[in-house]
């Protein structure tokens, strides 16, 4: 027994005993739950207490793009921990210093000043009151099929089921609908015609609820948990001269996106698109200590210059998280990881994905870039009826507990979100992994044919 | 230059300049920072780049209850480093059981169940959520003079000047006046008088405004920042009583207050009173990570027994945040920490900040406990004129921040709010080192005694 961490239990059946009669768990029914204990952990993969081993496709929840217990990351944290683990925001601190420094210099256009925060949810809380304060305007835009975090800010921003239960929140967010080629809302048949009507109904919910009432513009760069919805091409842009037009910002939420996932810095970058604030957490230092931040332009900092910011937090620039921000930053450049995350989807999932699709009636849509791609179910290809309804629970959400199940059982930890796989493994994953895991996705599939209903393609 | 951090500067001017260049800073104007880059740190003492050492008797942000850098704290968590520095919530952990176990245990009556969170405000968020969806209401009681944090709803909940710039917030929070002997707004003249009106205060509000439609009272069981306001004999049975009798949840914010700052585990412990649920932070595990929670009782948690809750984070129960409370709870145990705050206070700060009193015309009041102490300033002790306008702030806060200088100079860093100082130090500190702190605010004093105004008492 350890000295300093005594009374941890080596014992799988002990650690979930406890953790059932202590420890209440997220977005959960607590009576049902049968969490498993996870003992180790190594690069892609995760270990059970019963020397069962998983590869790791969800990045825990899409946050550790570096994988698990890269080594150097574990030396920067003891290293910075023996030096100063915490310290008051108040103060200036070398390890916060260098990660706002490397945070920056990596940052599209002028985005050269870090408000660091403890995760996604306070990023965009504190990104939402910027853009308030600095245009003097209060109405926010954000989109349907969207997450921004649970705090009463973030989850009113949320535009999906996870909002419904915490209403009414916080006032004064409109939201509208983003692009979705795969099921477009605007009858486009077409990427390019579902950016422009997408743009089109963006000008028009602009227009008609109040040009000038609006301070921003909030979107996932890259729509995670809601269905990895790439932009069409054009959007982002639009979206920008949108903005620009109407004097509106434009907050770009890469907390799932950013730091590698989607095989750039920045997801923006791949757009070579500016926003006014970027929002970060996540993948910045892959969660091994909770932090996030917001990225803000010149124009806003200078909004602050000589006027209080009314907002902050205890552990902001947190040392450990910075320095683990900042090892990891890196690392990322050492091992050339954002390169391995894009030639992993350009080369590797993309090609491979498609073949699944061409082998599985009920695949719909395969669609993603770097490490971020989802797999879209249907019963049906012609008419794209989902695998299992929107917002599905209990039986209606079987088939895809089943799939899920049947990837467990052959040593694949998936991401499963509504009628899709998420398939979102770390930046760090190796070809063979990403083949040897996309090989369960291919047999579990089988699964998802029974239901199919269509006709044969 | 250390191989896994490499780029953080050991020169201070250069980690300021760096600060100053990217590191956007909490509840400020960004032009007039001057922050003073911290090298290292122990115990109750932290030093700057050129070597100047300062008593940190304000705990950083009122944080580190256990002090910088125990050696006990860093190795517990460099050994859980090692093992798994992050896993999803979705999964048990050792750490995350452990700390369950050993918070659930050291809480009152039956609050065996906790949510960890990153931080406070995000506690005081869920804690809102869980009494809205527990009791079906929507309206919440909360305390002027209180500050419960910054994203929207924790900072809908406070009751001070920083949550100005943030309206209009979420909807549903109800305003009343807590206890405040020194400065009643009942015209009580004893701390008796002060609960009995008080509390009739409190019933009325509820009365006037729809008993049926609040969900909660939640208050800080010891006001923090907003004046370490002691709550008066039979306050807090009170207000379970009038909860008991409306149906309304009680929650004590303890972020502050809990975990040895009061000289007891929770600081409800003092008083002996159980509320439903109790949010924490900072002294949990004295911010070596960040890490918070709700705890919440039997009632509360078989609502979500097999009701989804609606809430979640990425690093609920982060293994490292449990690790550190795990280490920082044995430690408290081992090393008779809560005694030692419990001891400094009755022994030695409350005794000596008497002295003080005597001798200052400018101290109008000190109440506290534990080692967490108010020295109150005015200008006349019989108009109680306070030393500064309340949310004074330029040339009006000067006296203040003259006072906070010469501590500085003299080697102590205190912590000053509104017109007041905060005897705030780790719940580690020496008796001779709380001695040394306390003459430095004795001499310091003298500057405050130039601004005095009223006769000589």
């Amino acid at each position: 027994m350890s000295d300093v961490l005594p009374g941890l239990s080596a014992d799988g059946p002990t650690v979930k005993a406890l953790d059932r009669a202590g420890v209440f768990h997220s977005w959960s029914a607590q009576g049902s739950l049968d969490p498993l204990p996870i003992a180790s952990a190594s690069g892609a993969h995760f270990t059970d207490y019963d020397g069962n081993r998983y590869l790791d496709f969800a990045s825990q929840l899409v946050n550790l793009n570096i994988g698990h217990q890269h080594p150097k990351m574990i030396a920067a944290l003891c290293e910075q921990a023996a030096k100063l683990c915490t310290v008051a925001p108040g103060f200036a601190n070398d390890a916060r210093s260098e990660a706002a420094r490397l945070i920056s210099e990596l940052a599209p256009g002028d985005l050269n000043h870090v408000f660091f925060t403890n995760g996604g949810a306070d990023a965009n809380e504190h990104a939402m009151r910027m853009a308030r304060l600095h245009t003097g305007r209060f109405k926010i835009l954000s989109a349907i099929r969207s997450y921004h975090g649970a705090t009463a800010g973030a989850i009113a921003l949320t535009g999906e089921p996870r909002r419904w239960d915490n209403e009414p929140g916080m006032p004064g967010i409109v939201h509208y609908f983003g692009p979705y080629p795969y099921r477009s809302v605007f009858y486009a048949s077409t990427p390019e015609e579902e950016t422009e009507r997408a743009l089109a109904h963006l000008r028009e919910v602009i227009t008609l609820e109040g040009p000038e009432s609006f301070a921003a513009v909030i979107l996932e760069t890259v729509v995670g948990t809601n269905g990895i919805l790439v932009p069409p091409p054009g959007y982002l842009a639009g979206v920008r001269a949108i903005c620009d037009e109407f004097g509106v910002l434009m907050i770009a939420d890469e907390v799932m996106a950013g730091f590698g996932r989607c095989g750039e810095w920045f997801a923006v970058d791949h757009w070579q698109v500016t926003p006014d604030l970027i929002t970060f957490a996540k993948g910045v230092n892959s969660g091994y200590v909770p932090l996030g931040g917001v990225l803000m332009n010149e124009a806003i900092y200078a909004t602050f210059d000589e006027r209080v910011y009314p907002g902050g937090l205890t552990y902001s620039g947190h040392p450990l998280g910075c320095a683990t921000a900042v090892a990891s930053i890196n690392i990322f450049k050492d091992e050339h990881i954002i390169e391995n995350a894009r030639d992993l989807g350009a080369n590797v999932i993309g090609l491979e994905l498609a073949k699944i699709a061409d082998q599985h009636p009920s695949v719909g849509e395969v669609r993603g870039l770097g490490v971020f791609w989802a797999v879209e179910l249907v019963r049906d290809r012609a008419t794209r009826e989902p695998l299992v309804p929107f917002n599905a629970k209990g039986a209606d959400a079987a088939p895809m507990n089943e799939l899920k199940a049947a990837c467990i059982e052959r040593g694949l930890w998936p991401m499963i979100a509504g009628n899709r796989i998420h398939v979102v493994p770390p930046c760090v994953t190796t070809e063979p992994e990403v083949r040897e895991g996309l090989a369960i996705v291919d047999e579990a599939l089988g699964l998802a044919d029974s239901y199919y209903t269509g006709s044969a393609e």
